[in-house]
């Protein structure tokens, strides 16, 4: 579909919904917020709600299946929103342009277009939030973030930095999300992107220094999306202090958490960068403590 | 004073102002809440309550001055619960037994019994959960963390685990409190304090292996606190599998943050171990997702 046609939320899950739409969703409804999508066997809802509770930067949530089972109506977590002004007319099996299934902890089947055959009575859908919430705001302010200036999706990393255990979910480390900066303008992008905390809010770490911490031995080889491109189309280079990598907290982290902690059944997630766009706006969420 | 006579919070906090009491706080008033406390130049205040938003398992925040400058009321930030249901007669400056003070990000004074001289009408008292809220569960269930047994302070450690970043609090890293317990009760010491989550909750990592990840060297070289000992007095040992290191999220994170941010003026905290108690009880703020 044409960016152009893709306006509002409701649009795009539409387009998904009906096929039309299969790729990335990446500058899509501007301004109109985006969402990771986890969806668990019941028996593991508690436990993940408390993984999002410890973890609120990878894993801030949104909003939630109404009842065990529902796939069209949604109990929301943003304070003064109800699940209906969140999406009107959602239908999770079909809403995100691509999934991903899981099944006993391991990935099994990458990137099919819809979850109507795998979805059972007995699962829950988790919405999380997406940093591509405040691309628009990095936009509006003149520094866009580089993926979207090349048409790309955004890098996406394995890290070495643990979530806090809860339940059943155990031995997961946070994924992160990342896109160049001018290191003079990453002051700029921490204030820019602080307000937007149901959506990872600031980065959680920059520059080559801040990469090796969290265990990335490679700017150029993401765990998923594509990798990073420079202005005049040149890979990242780790002995550039001027361009450095910015990386925040990514709602892939619950996918790779469901694999760490070796659930069993049947577990179903959006495909990176493939997300579920929602009615409210990114100014319904701008909040800050 | 005799621990039979500090059976309430406020019975503990007015044993400390009047300087009966001056040592750790732990075992006191069983079942009242204890508190951290860090006290911040006004100006820090909103970077700091973003940074326990970010961290809330390390950083669970309960309660801040009603006012910038009020050492005597409080704003409660537990559901259901006013300030002066916290604690109705408190006097920030002095019902903690001891006391640190830093100046410019650099301990200056340390174990002082009162922060009379150095509060300041821009002062910003934050309150924060402390993980001997659930000891007196784990005693209950036959489990009583070994320093209680023993009539020790709690070990407590830096970590190699960065927080969430929030405004002026960057480069902070975790501080943990550690109990050893016998391998085949760690599942069940997890369940206990899973509910405890305005007090740190569930433990975030266990083990030999555990310890390495958080960056920690030694054992029974705490930064804080007393080195941790055995039943038989011998000190913990890393090639025993049986009995292993459990680690909490601990509240002297935020004066640590304090010192690795290098923030200006002069901050105020409890010295570790030595709390300002509190009129709820654990059943009080006893959640769980």
């Amino acid at each position: 579909m044409a960016k152009e046609e893709a306006s509002t939320g409701v649009a795009v899950r539409l387009a998904a919904r009906d096929g039309t739409l299969n790729g990335v969703t990446s500058g899509l409804a501007p301004s109109y917020l985006q969402a990771n999508l986890i969806v668990l066997p019941s028996r593991y809802a508690t436990d993940f709600r408390l993984l999002c509770a410890r973890n609120p930067v990878p894993c801030p949530l949104l909003a939630e299946s109404a009842q065990i089972g529902s796939y069209d109506s949604l109990k929301s977590y943003i304070d003064g929103l109800k699940g209906d002004r969140i999406a009107s007319d959602i239908d999770i099996r079909h809403d995100a342009p691509r999934y991903m299934v899981y099944q006993d902890g391991r990935l099994t089947t990458s990137h099919i277009t819809n979850i109507a055959s795998q979805w059972t009575e007995d699962h829950v859908a988790f919405l999380i939030g997406c940093s591509y919430s405040f691309e628009t705001a990095l936009i509006d302010d003149g520094l866009p973030p580089r993926h979207t200036v090349m048409g790309r999706n955004v890098p996406m990393y394995r890290t070495n930095i643990p979530l806090c255990p809860a339940g059943a979910f155990t031995g997961s480390t946070y994924v992160v999300s990342m896109r160049p900066y001018k290191r003079s303008d990453i002051e700029r992008v921490r204030d820019i992107t602080r307000p937007f905390v149901t959506t990872h809010g600031e980065p959680i770490a920059w520059g080559w220094h801040g990469m090796r911490n969290l265990g990335i031995a490679d700017i150029n080889s993401p765990d998923w999306g594509d990798a990073p491109v420079e202005l005049d189309g040149q890979p990242l280079d780790s002995t550039n202090e001027d361009v450095v990598p910015v990386f925040w907290g990514c709602g892939v982290t619950p996918q790779e958490a469901v694999m760490k902690a070796g659930l069993k059944g049947t577990v179903l997630g959006h495909a990176p960068g493939h997300m579920i766009l929602l009615d409210v706006k990114d100014e319904d969420v701008f909040t800050i403590a």
